[in-house]
């Protein structure tokens, strides 16, 4: 009966996204891989009684206030969730962007059934001193051979948060190398590092972007300027903080203005390279997602970006793009970054989530000078290199960049005409990719939006004040992007 | 030949040893797994010419100055690790003491063959918002069956750094609430978090003692001072550091002098915490190891713990005990402080390593009043939690911490017979369970001990300036503890 609600929806979707969406003849088509559901399917309202007994459980352990729901993933398929009441939703949020090619693909189930493989997750080595056979050729075809323009270095580690730690260990190292001529550190140095003073530890800063998020750990911490709760009663640094462009959407309609915004940014940042040098803080770095997530989906042009790295090269600040969340295919290309054209695009580049492993790549020149420096017990996870391997496969067999580009560009059109239908509640449609969001005129609009969504099979994710994102797996089809504007607008009409 | 020209060494080692530990007869019965092999097994000199070639190989990608050799690690079994050469070592550092039971244990072998488990492998949930449905069950099933004592509150990392940043957080945010009086942060808390400034991002600190080894994320890295190399050119935190007992061994010889020692850096830790409240940088937390590894396996008296985590309760401090090394039954109890037989030893306990998910327990009064404050994307791995859950059970149905204590007393008596019979090499043997470890001469006596050994089959750890340190799994036996004995003396034996 539900699906055929749904199904009933989908006709519904038709004709209403029909106009102005040269895609939307393919929902007809629909090409389901054999392995996913057709469409969500709703028992009780989410979280449904089993979920509030296992929260209540839970919460004797944990602070359980971020739980939405639990989860059945053994039942969950491709782009659908399901959870322990039996409710199968469209995910769009995926594990906080971190599921690239939904949920137990078959792809991935074969690596878990062979033999081969048992061994790399039963004997987690300790990479950096007594890595696996395999480990070069496995990084050559995983890592390397996604590497961005102009690196050939890669470091893997267990999350986001320590490859952007350790990413800005690498900037300093490299920057007080750069800074001594290469010598070695003198015994003053040396002593002083012992105990956390200068010189031995270096009054050195990363400059970071408001409303940037860059994880959570007390080095990465001092970068992220997304929401308070992040931040509040941790110690920091004193580290400089540049506007990040507050642009105009969508983008083609507001070229002079954005353009405009965008060189404000670009002088400020300027201005506290100098002074923070004269603070004596110098800038070793400069941090920068090429979507600002956690801090509301924020855009800026190729051109920012491209002057932005020519900022850091002239003042000779390490360039540091964090792909934690943008990187994996979700904007269409492999990278962010791919998108501004530039053949030397960063002197960093961080990754995480959808690559299953954490890491960053550098350029020859930032590679760490001796042993040690940059180091910790287990330095990633070779199992989790066996799944990136296979995902970049299915990536490739399936053409999935094209078929996100694709998705991406109905799911904006059908964001354009929603805020169009229902300009008092939804504005500032933007995305590149699938990686989109919309406004809602307030954060209690949005949050009611995105639980009566839920209730109907559409599970989202929120970002900034106000923001709805949406980050679906590399699967995410046509057909999927209209059941997803289906029921948001059945939501929206519904809406008071 | 190999074989029998150990077994010949076993013989050796019997009349060697005989004297001064009761329990060298077991080796004639020596009860070997069936899953294991017998013996180390040398064809080349390591890292052999496989090894060499792939270290070429990874060199290109990676700095490899840390990589001792190329693990096979499919044809490794229990206490031997075999590499690429075909060599096959005793291994006692398990790589840096993050192997609990041994190479390719049957017990986890079967985890991975189970098809229950396949989507906990492929399906990496964000557990801080979509945990999967048996979560509590197994946090109740592993983590909490072996909580330290007065703590119900567990929280998962995906490794040590990641686990000691959170748990410092906690201690600031508990420490704040304190403050403020459990009141709301103001307006003006909030805005100047956001731009790492006082009093959002308060002036606190964390006490941490010389020769620690927190980790080195750029928190951790503020209480780590065991090594040069991991601190230069980081920038950190102008944060309290007490001296750590510099104690004499045996500990039972010295008591008279080890408690003076200890009872002058009690004194330094009050006088810090009440010089960096004037400073105005009060120390919300005194961290600590119960036996310093990285930084030379330095011990204190369970007497010092114990004045050390009332002085903390008098300062208001919190007081989190590092176990990341000592954690997971190396000492012969499953928690390092458990040997200082407190009702209240901690506030906080990190774990990593062997337990093979990172996190820290710690008592009701410091969980987070407010969900998103301690939080990241994965909040760790629930397929290393199917691990650990398997490793307990090992653990407990082959009485695994009385195997580690009855090796650990060979072993330290060993290495007492071997100092006493080389005092011109060899110094300051120490231990608690398998946590053994000696003083060379020098550090490059050190090195030339251990690479000689390594090429006689023994893989041996090292620490501080001068320390060989032992680390074998759980599943080493007294015979293996012979085996280690016996070529350590076969290399000192030759050793000019």
């Amino acid at each position: 009966i539900l699906m055929s609600l749904y199904c009933n929806r989908i006709s519904y979707l038709f004709i209403n996204f029909a106009l102005g969406s040269r895609y939307v003849s393919k929902t007809a088509t629909k090409s389901v891989s054999e392995f996913e559901y057709d469409a969500p399917s709703m028992k009780t309202a989410v979280p449904g009684p089993k979920s509030q007994e296992l929260l209540r459980q839970l919460g004797e352990i944990q602070n359980v206030g971020a739980v939405h729901f639990f989860c059945n993933y053994e039942e969950s398929r491709g782009n659908y969730l399901v959870d322990v009441d039996g409710n199968r939703m469209l995910d769009v949020y995926t594990q906080i962007s971190s599921i690239p090619i939904g949920y137990n693909h078959p792809a991935l189930m074969k690596v878990m059934t062979n033999p081969n493989n048992v061994s790399t997750f039963v004997n987690r080595p300790a990479l950096g001193i007594l890595p696996p056979e395999n480990f070069p050729d496995k990084l050559i075809e995983s890592l390397l051979s996604i590497a961005p323009s102009g690196m050939r270095r890669v470091q893997t580690m267990a999350c986001g948060s320590c490859s952007n730690e350790n990413a800005f260990k690498t900037m300093f190292i490299w920057y007080r190398n750069k800074e001594r001529g290469y010598a070695n550190p003198s015994e003053h140095e040396v002593d002083t590092c012992m105990i956390n003073q200068s010189p031995g530890c270096p009054d050195l800063s990363i400059l970071s972007f408001m409303g940037a998020f860059h994880g959570r750990t007390l080095g990465c911490l001092a970068t992220t300027h997304s929401k308070a709760i992040h931040k509040l009663d941790i110690p920091s640094f004193d580290w400089p903080i540049a506007p990040f462009p507050k642009l105009q959407y969508p983008l083609e309609e507001f070229v002079r203005e954005n353009a405009q915004e965008e060189a404000r940014c670009l002088e400020e940042v300027e201005d506290l390279i100098v002074k923070w040098r004269q603070k004596g803080k110098p800038v070793a770095g400069i941090v920068i997602e090429p979507i600002q997530a956690e801090g509301g989906d924020n855009h800026a042009s190729p051109d920012f970006f491209s002057k932005l790295r020519n900022i850091a090269r002239k003042h000779g600040c390490a360039f540091h793009v964090d792909e934690v969340q943008t990187g994996g295919g979700t904007t269409g290309k492999f990278w962010g970054h791919e998108h501004w054209g530039l053949d030397d695009p960063a002197d960093v580049v961080s990754f995480s989530k959808k690559l299953l492993t954490g890491g960053y790549y550098h350029r020859d020149e930032l590679k760490p000078d001796k042993p040690y420096r940059i180091f910790n017990t287990w330095m990633g996870d070779p199992s989790k290199n066996l799944f990136l391997s296979e995902v970049l496969n299915v990536i490739r067999r399936e053409n999935l960049l094209e078929v996100v580009t694709r998705s991406g560009k109905a799911l904006l059109q059908g964001l354009y005409t929603l805020q169009t239908q229902y300009p008092h509640i939804l504005s500032r449609a933007r995305g590149q990719g699938t990686f989109c969001a919309i406004d809602a005129c307030n954060d209690a609009t949005r949050d009611s939006i995105m639980i009566k969504a839920r209730n109907k099979g559409l599970f989202m994710g929120s970002c900034g004040e106000k923001t709805i994102r949406f980050r679906p797996a590399l699967v995410f089809k046509e057909y999927h992007v209209h059941q997803l504007l289906n029921i948001l607008n059945d939501v929206l009409a519904e809406h008071k």
